[in-house]
Formats: C-alpha cells, sequence, structure tokens
C-alpha cells in the first residue's frame, strides 16, 4: 500500500464527485464515518450526504493546492490532509478551505471515510 | 476518554511549548512519530525537534482560532484539527496556518503524537 498513490487517487476521485455529482459521494462513507464540518459533528453515511447536498450552493469547484498523507499507524489506514480553493458558481473570490480525511481499508482492498473535517479558512 | 478534553488539553500544551521552550516538544513525540511540514516529511522524535528548533525565527506566538477533533477508530487515538495565527517577533503579518495531529494512546494512560501535518495557508 502506497500512501502517496492512495491518497492522490482518492482526492481526485473525491472533489471531482463533488463537484460533478455530490450524492456520489454517499459511497465513499459508512456508518461509522464521521464528519465535522465547520465546527458540526454528522455522523454516518446517510447523514453526511444530506448534509453535503443541502449547503447552500448549487454548482461549485475545488482546486486542490497541497495534498501531504501519512500511515495513520499500523492498521492499513491513510491520513490525508489538503488545502485549496472552493470557487462556488455566481461568486467573485473563490475561498480557500483545509480539510483532512482518515482513510480505513475496507476487505475488498479498497478504502472508506472514517473521518472527515472540514474548515474554511477566513481571512 | 473525552477527545473534546483530550484535544484542548493537548492544544493548549503543544503550541505553549512551543512559543515557549520548543525543544520541550521532544516529550510529545516517539520513534514511530512523523512530522509532514510544509510539504517535508520527518520521521523520530530526535529528527522532528531538530526541524522545529531549526525554523528561522526565535520568537513566535502562536493563536488558536478553532480546534475540532474526532476519534480516530477502536484503538483510543484521537485526530485534532487546527488552525490558528503565528505571530513571528519583528513581522508586522502573522501567518495563518492549519495543522492536523494524530495523538496516540501510550501505556501510561497518557498520548503521544503519532501523525502531525502542518501547512501554512498562503493568501
Amino acid at each position: 500500500m502506497d500512501p502517496d498513490a492512495v491518497s492522490k487517487a482518492f482526492v481526485d476521485h473525491y472533489y471531482t464527485t463533488f463537484d460533478t455529482n455530490r450524492a456520489g459521494l454517499a459511497n465513499l462513507y459508512q456508518e461509522s464515518s464521521m464528519l465535522t464540518f465547520e465546527g458540526q459533528n454528522i455522523q454516518g453515511s446517510a447523514n453526511i450526504v444530506a448534509k453535503l447536498t443541502s449547503l447552500p450552493f448549487q454548482q461549485c469547484k475545488h482546486t486542490i493546492t497541497t495534498v501531504d498523507c501519512q500511515p495513520s499507524g499500523s492498521s492499513g489506514g491513510v491520513l490525508v490532509f489538503v488545502s485549496g480553493n472552493l470557487q462556488l458558481a455566481g461568486e467573485q473570490h473563490a475561498l480557500k478551505f483545509s480539510q483532512m480525511f482518515h482513510l480505513w481499508p475496507t476487505p475488498q482492498s479498497s478504502f472508506y471515510v472514517l473521518n472527515d473535517i472540514f474548515r474554511l479558512n477566513y481571512a
């Protein structure tokens, strides 16, 4: 398992899905998944996707600036730390954000998002 | 174990130590600890503290804006996600940063930093 390859593939897939088919993110979370979105705690795939699809903008485009990753211990998990810009349709200025994911291995040799923490970086 | 209490106590201790006695951070890391600092990977307590004490500023002051945390799985670990400002002595403007820690339980009912990823948020 190469954490760099896993995290790059995940980041590409996650933000492309977010920007084109937000409801499709459901496949990346499970019942044990946790999201902290701007300080609000949400648990479980259905609740997390309900939150993400109800955000008050229809179209958006993420541009990734940095991706850092580390193995999270002996369990095969991967920590991914992302910074980037979020451009909302109709807004002049992009928002800066930071986000971390803890990817956890599945029995099918894939990964799901166990932990997800998102913050906008206010200027 | 209350992840909120653990993360608040850790954040207070970490940044106070960083700002007053950077070499004292050695106690918070172990040989398995990983730091990714602005994209540079460093492993082990001695190497990590060598990096942090060699940063090109003598005095600094961290001001914390947000602290988010989640349990990292069934192992008793805690993920901590921090945003804040870093004021360097003699500089007019503070730098914005984001940082994540993965705290791992020790046999002594304490925690050490297994994972640490730091990024400045460039405007």
